[in-house]
């Protein structure tokens, strides 16, 4: 039998980008994960969300990073998760997490106090004051039904070595579902790094003087998991500017270089409010007024429903 | 009136990094916050904590970062307030805190239920699970018994450039109360960074080919802090090396550089459980057992004690 083809990508990814050693379980857990609920009539999301960290010294004491919280992944999953799809959430180590990410552990401490009376004899009761926090009941609620339903499947990355990785792992793991598979790649993923070889093995020290850096391109993961890893998925990538006026133009280039199906654009000030969803044919603008943020809705909602439905006819195409 | 004499420094941290807006604000609240804790006899510690980021474009979605998540700051300030300290806590935006960073938003939702029935008329209780959080009880007691007493000063920064002027506001601040007042600089500050003149507004784009980053080197803030911010005051700062064999010559190098009191060095993989506190005349090494470790010692109540009584010894001179 013929050795599969191994892209020059693939080749790159093995060579200099150390894979963590867990992830062939990993690969297995979410594989597994993605047969169960589709035979269950689940769709499966891959979510990617947070910032990469990328060493610059082998013992990490300083690194680069992406700007993101992790907001958008983490909002974007309880959609998924509320429109019926099992949800793999890949996500940088301590980046916001579905459900807590409503409350800062400070708020939460905040929130409890205590109710009864050691003197009584009864145990002291440590309550949440619902009036401190009070989406506290109705977010527990999902989070705990979620959790019951087994539908998220958290698995964390923290440096890009360890992303890129994963993100082979999970697009070969969900490609056993064909079309039913979505990938929405949230993450904020560097464009540069340093080569292993190139790394120094201790902390850069400042009495060297000023710091030259020369950092090289990251591989274009999104080629080889578009043609190879999970030719038949559903993939959205998303492209982050600071530059309005150059957006459409890098998200047409996106669709045109990767042939995927689309990309989520927004701008780093108004992102909150404001994203196109660009695809081959169509561009779609979506907007939320000052009244709806105000109210607390979410832009997230809009474009997981957006994307849900194009999903549903990218599975079963309708014919004219 | 003569004006004072403003160190190269000082004009640098003017010229190349941008204060913070509430800087003023913040600098009166701490100096209020010193002034009134010292004359009820309490000490003083300001206390650094966390990461800096190091925007590298002026809409920064990309940062350079050193690896900070704070714990050794939150904890520390823990065992100051034990020992009756009043503590300004300058901290990186999202990095650990005393007292919350027991539990993550996860286990503290994990641990969450319900308790009542709606049907019944009555109100649904959210309460805490306290075989899954066993210590939720002690540590929340002690967290409202702190927040009742006013005696943890929370300042939050992001960037290298908020930390370097809201230390130096904070030295200020607290130079009133002369020796009573400790600086224990735990935060992780980075050693390069790029000037705002020589910074690209927008995203960098990858398209542009491999990145060439030149740094520059960050003043050496603690000069000043120790001469002409807050001359009478008992400063500690730490080192952090991946290479023990230049641990100690570092040390010493620093005290001999800057003339403060105290450095606290340790070494990345072991932290945790090993430091040196290293003075002019002294080196005393700090160290857990594995058994001491596994029960949930640690190192930080070691370190506290420590620099503790040699505060006190620092403004109560023993004549022999």
């Amino acid at each position: 039998m013929a050795k599969p083809r191994m892209s020059s990508i693939d080749g790159k990814l093995a060579e200099e980008f150390a894979a963590p050693s867990h992830v062939g379980e990993v690969k297995e857990k979410m594989a597994a994960f993605a047969q169960c609920h589709a035979e269950a009539g689940h769709k499966v999301v891959l979510i990617t969300s947070g910032g990469t960290k990328v060493p610059l010294e082998s013992r990490t004491v300083r690194f680069l990073d992406n700007f993101s919280s992790g907001r958008r992944g983490a909002s974007s999953a309880e959609y998924f998760l509320d429109s019926g799809y099992a949800v793999v959430f890949l996500h940088r180590h301590r980046s916001l997490y579905p459900y807590t990410h409503h409350f800062s552990t400070v708020a939460m401490m905040d929130a409890l106090q205590f109710r009864g009376d050691e003197a009584s004899g009864h145990s002291v009761d440590v309550l949440v004051d619902q009036e401190q926090l009070p989406n506290i009941a109705k977010v527990l609620k999902r989070y705990q039904e979620v959790k019951e339903s087994g539908l998220l499947l958290p698995v964390e990355f923290n440096t890009l070595s360890e992303y890129l990785h994963l993100l082979k792992a999970a697009a070969q793991a969900l490609s056993g579902i064909g079309p039913k598979a979505m990938f929405y790649l949230a993450a904020a993923v560097s464009d540069f790094y340093i080569p292993a070889s190139e790394m120094p093995e201790h902390k850069i020290q400042s009495s060297n003087g000023p710091l030259q850096l020369s950092l090289k391109m990251v591989p274009k993961v999104l080629s080889p998991l578009v043609k190879d890893w999970a030719p038949q998925a559903f993939v959205i990538s998303f492209k982050l500017e600071t530059d309005p006026s150059i957006l459409l133009h890098k998200a047409r280039q996106a669709l045109d270089t990767y042939r995927h199906q689309v990309v989520v654009a927004n701008v780093l000030d108004s992102r909150r409010g404001y994203v196109m969803v660009v695809t081959p044919e169509t561009e779609t603008e979506l907007v939320l007024t000052e009244e709806q943020t105000k109210n607390g809705v979410e832009i997230e909602e809009r474009i997981v429903d957006n994307l849900t439905s194009a999903h549903d006819k990218f599975i079963t195409p309708q014919t004219s």
